[in-house]
């Protein structure tokens, strides 16, 4: 059974990056730079923007904040992010989810200039990404597929079981492994899927996207399986300082020991997913950088 | 077993839009109308457009032809595209493919206004519909969903095994059946996937969309399923007096018997993608004019 470390192909990316930055700089004059829009006092949220305020400066990556109070209106929000999209020093703009009560996230969302939709949440490049044109891809999938790839996993002809089918990991993901190229059939469930474990079992590589913690059980998993397990749950743990630790959809302790190959939690795809905000961001600016030259 | 009639569906369709468009016309003072637009003699695309024309005649909705020549550049093209865009006595816009070589049809799509997107083809369209915002849904899968509603086939939590993964039927077909509300659990299988009739025996829907003629046989579906046949084939026949007849990509003798409910071809999906573009230009006509009142 190998262990999918997601660290160690985040750090794999994060290197490659950072000469990336630098020969970037050197052909350009500027650095690959990232705008960062957080609306209100949410803690999550704030901490989420740190992480990625850290990334781009461990990057070499230009990074701008702005930090809106939560009373912003719909318009004040609008005319921030046009000033963005007009902005020829951002590459990158990400708007921070969830909005507070009174912003409509579907709005934010498309008024971002599809070329600097680093989350790739745009509708057009959730359209892109489904008809096989070339766009930006959601990180968190994205992460899962890097992760495949950095361990030589195949998934051509391989069947694919995604359960959960939000926008922003299950249905991204299905998008993805369906492709010509990745090739492998996909089954889609959800909450409304019968007799769930009878269409897992028949994967060939497991895609967790719940956030049910220890949802996956053994008895959900054929033999010699791939897990990817993208949960991220609190569960109480009166032995850790804090009070809790994290844990995935899948039941770990039970279900590793039946997988060819498994990624953990913390350390699997969680971490993945900042890492593939900052790839995204180095393809935005070489776009833009390209179309400069032309 | 039931046969799902197409054409009883269609008329149904077409008997509702033909009240709406007389409605309509009371109310606001013109009629919904499409734009056609054929560039090059390819003999099955005349046919299509003049289809589409005589659909827009019978419904009383407005139709626009531009039949450009087999020579138009990209720039011409685009042209006409934008001017239809602004064009406010036009609400929806339909560029006839495939295009000559020589033209980029992604460029084309890509270039008709999303409000007009009437084939939702446009990747912010097929976006939309993989997230499940409101917008244009492309018209064969459309059709298909008008089908099963028409007949009450309920496709909640059941299992739905799609065969292709075409951009304009296999793919945006998923994204309507895994929708909340829709609620099945989707397979999509392709020519990569391995050992396909374990798969589509598992159908309670099975959808083929190959274009491969009798490709479904009985061993591939389970006893009492819904098989809906996308396909549309020309096989050589004698007896006829062109030569050819069209078949399905299911062998419709031998799977019927075991079904629930089956599509014949002809007279089953096929004569719903014209219906269901009406349904649109409808839609958009009535958004626009919804735009014009506020
Ligand atoms: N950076 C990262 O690694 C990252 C990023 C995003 C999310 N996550 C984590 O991934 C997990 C999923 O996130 P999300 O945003 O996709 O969650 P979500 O929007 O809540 O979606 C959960 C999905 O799981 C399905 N589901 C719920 N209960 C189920 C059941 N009993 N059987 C089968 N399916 C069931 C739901 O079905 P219905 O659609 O029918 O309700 C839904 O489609 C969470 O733990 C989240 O924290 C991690
Ligand atoms: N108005 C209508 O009713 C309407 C509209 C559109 C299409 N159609 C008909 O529907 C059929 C499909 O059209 P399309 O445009 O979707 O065709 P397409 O673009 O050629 O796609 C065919 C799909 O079938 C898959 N496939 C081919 N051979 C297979 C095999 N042996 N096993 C499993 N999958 C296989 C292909 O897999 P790969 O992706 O791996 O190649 C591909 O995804 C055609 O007969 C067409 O005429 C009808």
């Amino acid at each position: 059974m190998q262990i999918l470390s997601g660290k160690e192909v985040a750090q794999h990316v994060y290197d490659t990056l950072t000469e990336e930055a630098e020969q970037f700089l050197e052909d350009f004059g500027y650095v690959p730079t990232l705008a960062v829009v957080l609306v209100g006092e949410d803690p999550a949220s704030q901490s989420y923007v740190a992480g990625k305020k850290k990334a781009c400066l461990s990057l070499g990556f230009g990074h701008k904040d702005y930090h809106l109070p939560a009373d912003t209106s719909q318009e004040q929000l609008l005319d921030l992010i046009h000033q963005l999209n007009e902005d020829s020093s951002v590459h990158g703009i990400l708007v921070q989810m969830p909005l507070p009560d009174g912003l409509d996230p579907d709005k934010v969302i498309q008024s971002i200039s599809v070329e600097k939709d680093v989350d790739g949440f745009h509708p057009q490049s959730v359209g892109n990404l489904l008809i096989g044109n070339p766009g930006f891809v959601s990180c968190t999938p994205q992460g899962v597929m890097e992760i495949l790839d950095y361990y030589h996993i195949a998934t051509a002809g391989k069947h694919a079981v995604i359960v959960g089918r939000s926008n922003i990991v299950g249905k991204p993901m299905a998008s993805l492994l369906v492709q010509k190229g990745r090739d492998a059939t996909v089954t889609i469930c959800h909450s409304k899927t019968k007799d769930l474990p009878s269409i897992t079992r028949q994967a060939d590589i497991l895609i967790a996207a719940i956030g049910k913690p220890h949802f996956v059980t053994s008895d959900m998993v054929k033999e010699g399986t791939v897990v990817i397990d993208v949960g991220i749950n609190r569960i109480e743990d009166a032995s850790r300082k804090r009070g809790y630790r994290l844990v995935g959809d899948v039941d770990y302790d039970q279900v590793a020991p039946h997988c060819n190959a498994i990624t953990p939690v913390p350390g699997g795809v969680g971490v993945m997913t900042i890492a593939m905000l900052m790839k995204n961001t180095m393809q935005a600016a070489r776009q833009f950088a390209n179309k400069e030259v032309k």
